[in-house]
């Protein structure tokens, strides 16, 4: 079921909501303030903190971003780099019960049975609350031997890749293992089958050599919201993790471009979440967001926020730049040029058609990451939310933290209690899976 | 230092010892009897147990095997496929704080920044505790879209693997992040170096985009027995797990060659452990060890397990003999010949020269799969490794549990006191990491 009413909490649709941690925040100047757990990025204590808190808070499930090289022009001031997902949510899957666990895995560098052996594991050793954000990766072949493919190239893998994956979690039937300690049979092999899948990109015979996942298949995020990344998300995805819209009309137009399509696919459109990401910079009044707003740029290194931004904008080269003139449209190339986070490039590309300056743009980027970023006290980002979801502009959120702990704390104790209050979002974990809790039912 | 005199624990040396664990126990019919969790082999709380338990007995580390297929000939009736070792590692590390973990990962179908990542990942997140066991894969092809390297080949690309992971360690200093909150420095860029690793097989930039790990470098074990295999080990390793000596001799025979080894690359032989493969079927008296010798080989299946034995003997059909006929040793190829598993081969092949019949074979690989298993009272077994361990011929062993979970109960509630009590053990940790514990100390 699709909604674009103005009705949907009172018909008795709620919100989906999932945050994704990076451990300092998604402002860029977070690890600065002084409350900051920057040192503790690397250990596991840090995560186990703020997701058993976004358990407490009911929240669907954590994402985790990646990336496959070291940005090394930022290094000097900014914190990204971090703990590899799936090793990082495995971990996490031992401390929690409910939450589901969401992790980015490059479809471009990685091998399908590899994948899915880590994926169905993870699915297992959590009862059910492993997910996966396809991603394509826009950088990184430097580490693995070989060029990027275009942009287009690389969904068309990233399909195959899901195809091969939904192949090998469908191997073994549900009931393949039997057990019976009497007659020394364990499972039935003929409920097990090789999937004998030969395509443009990989052959590869199965079956997998994990049991059927809990869920059947694990939940799949995708990103991707240029053309094809579109249709591969209206092909496999459960969860679509969109960015960028800073309006309630254009997070609309999205809205139904997305369900249209996987609707088209035969698809039920309900049973996709359309989540657009937010980065509230929240105070417990809106004075005192406005004031960490001003502490967060205060913080913010113009050289590296320039390399930031250069690599948002295509890799266009800004050195030459007066920080306070507008950037010239012509030095930026065409969106259907850009070969990697081509939707996202058209968001800034709009902001520089806009006559946005160095310095502004370079703020934006460095606060948002490319999400919108409200900035207002709990009450005033609950409305928001509310607003949007009745809007028909989305079905939840995926919240960034700005920064962390307090900016993650006021989400978790203020902003979800006020949609808990209005009957919006879920006071329990009704079912044990994420499938469950995500309202789309088990794969058959 | 290496020892190779009888009074190694008067002079104040104890064993390492480790545990591999698969579950439901190292011989093929174990997970009949009516005690078995063989029902919970995919449930994280089995090995939260199991491994548990091992820490509480103050061992070393805990091992996890790997393959890269299904063998769908032997699923009727044997429960080998399971959990991805780096998932199920990364979620131990979290219920566990200073016992090792150690995973196999393969060089011949990864890539070394993928494993680097989740390897240090998994040493940031157990505060140091994370092993690699590098091994080749004799089989798996068929799921990678490319064929088997001949086994030679396959080592130089493991130990040009192993190379690329040490270089992606130390691409991070252990002082380059500084976190500087009033200046805004929170790395040194200067102390993060890329790799520019150009080689036959890989081609990888750098730096690693995960801080350097707690231990400098992860552990590295190595199973590989050939010659090139036992090359790669005195280059890379710091454990050796060995498999298949039966007696002392040959143990000792081993150990001196290996430890020359080690010496000829330069590295001290001290710092390298040898760990042979010891699976023993434990009765609380001797007589009730037999009888449970009994019971598990009256459990097998001599279909799977003439199949079984068949992927020992290089895959020579032996669909056509009896089973109380001697194997005829024309159908055997040389150990040379061999691509796989080759020193587990000339194991077997030498058992066939001494005329085993085929289901005297049979009996031995399912209660073996290669390794020694000794039959006696938890005391006998003491003895045997003590034994062992004073004649030169191991630093210490890689306990196979042959029935889980009583078998294993005996070894860290029995055999590990008994052990503690001569001296010979630890009875407490005395550090935080695994290359602590191990006495092979921090990478520089």
């Amino acid at each position: 079921m699709t909604s674009t009413g103005d009705d949907r909490v009172a018909r008795g649709e709620q919100l989906v909501l999932a945050t994704l941690i990076g451990g300092v925040g998604n402002h860029a100047g977070a690890w600065r303030r002084p409350n900051s757990r920057v040192e503790e990025k690397y250990d596991l204590r840090l995560f186990t903190d703020l997701v058993g808190r976004a358990e407490a808070a009911k929240l669907h499930a954590v994402f985790l971003a990646d990336g496959l090289r070291l940005e090394t022009d930022t290094l000097r001031s900014q914190p990204f780099a971090g703990l590899e997902p799936v090793t990082l949510l495995s971990a996490l899957a031992a401390v929690t019960s409910r939450i589901g666990l969401i992790g980015s895995i490059s479809t471009t560098f990685s091998e399908p049975y590899t994948v899915a052996r880590q994926l169905a594991s993870l699915d297992h050793i959590s009862n059910g609350r492993a997910g996966w954000n396809l991603v394509t990766s826009a950088w990184g072949e430097e580490n693995y031997g070989r060029s990027l493919p275009p942009h287009d190239e690389r969904y068309e893998r990233g399909a195959e890749f899901a195809e091969v994956l939904f192949a090998l979690f469908d191997s073994w039937a549900a009931d393949a293992i039997t057990v019976d300690r009497a007659t020394g049979v364990y499972a039935d092999p003929a409920k097990v089958r090789a999937i004998d899948h030969v395509g443009k990109h990989f052959d590869v015979r199965g079956p997998l050599n994990v049991a059927r996942p809990p869920q059947g298949r694990p939940v799949v995020a995708q990103a991707g919201s240029s053309e094809i990344g579109q249709d591969v998300a209206a092909r496999f995805a459960d969860v679509v993790f969109t960015t960028g819209r800073t309006t309630d009309e254009d997070s609309r137009r999205f809205y139904r471009s997305l369900k249209d399509r996987v609707a088209a696919t035969g698809r039920d459109p309900g049973s996709v979440k359309i989540l657009p990401g937010v980065s509230p910079i929240i105070g417990r009044t809106e004075t005192e967001a406005k004031a960490v707003e001003r502490e967060l740029n205060g913080f913010i290194d113009l050289v590296s926020g320039r390399a930031k931004l250069s690599r948002q904008l295509a890799g266009v080269d800004l050195d030459d730049l007066e920080l306070d003139e507008p950037v010239p449209l012509e030095r930026l190339p065409q969106e259907s040029q850009v070969q990697g986070r081509r939707s996202r490039f058209g968001v800034y590309r709009a902001l520089v058609e806009d006559g946005w300056t160095l310095r502004r743009l370079i703020h934006w980027e460095v606060a948002s990451a490319g999400h919108h970023v409200p900035v207002g006290s709990s009450e005033q980002i609950a409305e928001l939310l509310l607003r949007r979801f009745e809007a028909g502009a989305a079905d939840g959120f995926v919240l960034l933290p700005s920064y962390v702990p307090e900016g993650f704390t006021l989400l978790t104790d203020e902003v979800v209690p006020i949609l808990q209050e209005r009957g919006a979002f879920q006071t329990e974990y009704a079912h044990e899976t994420l499938r469950g809790n995500l309202g789309i039912g088990p794969v058959a």
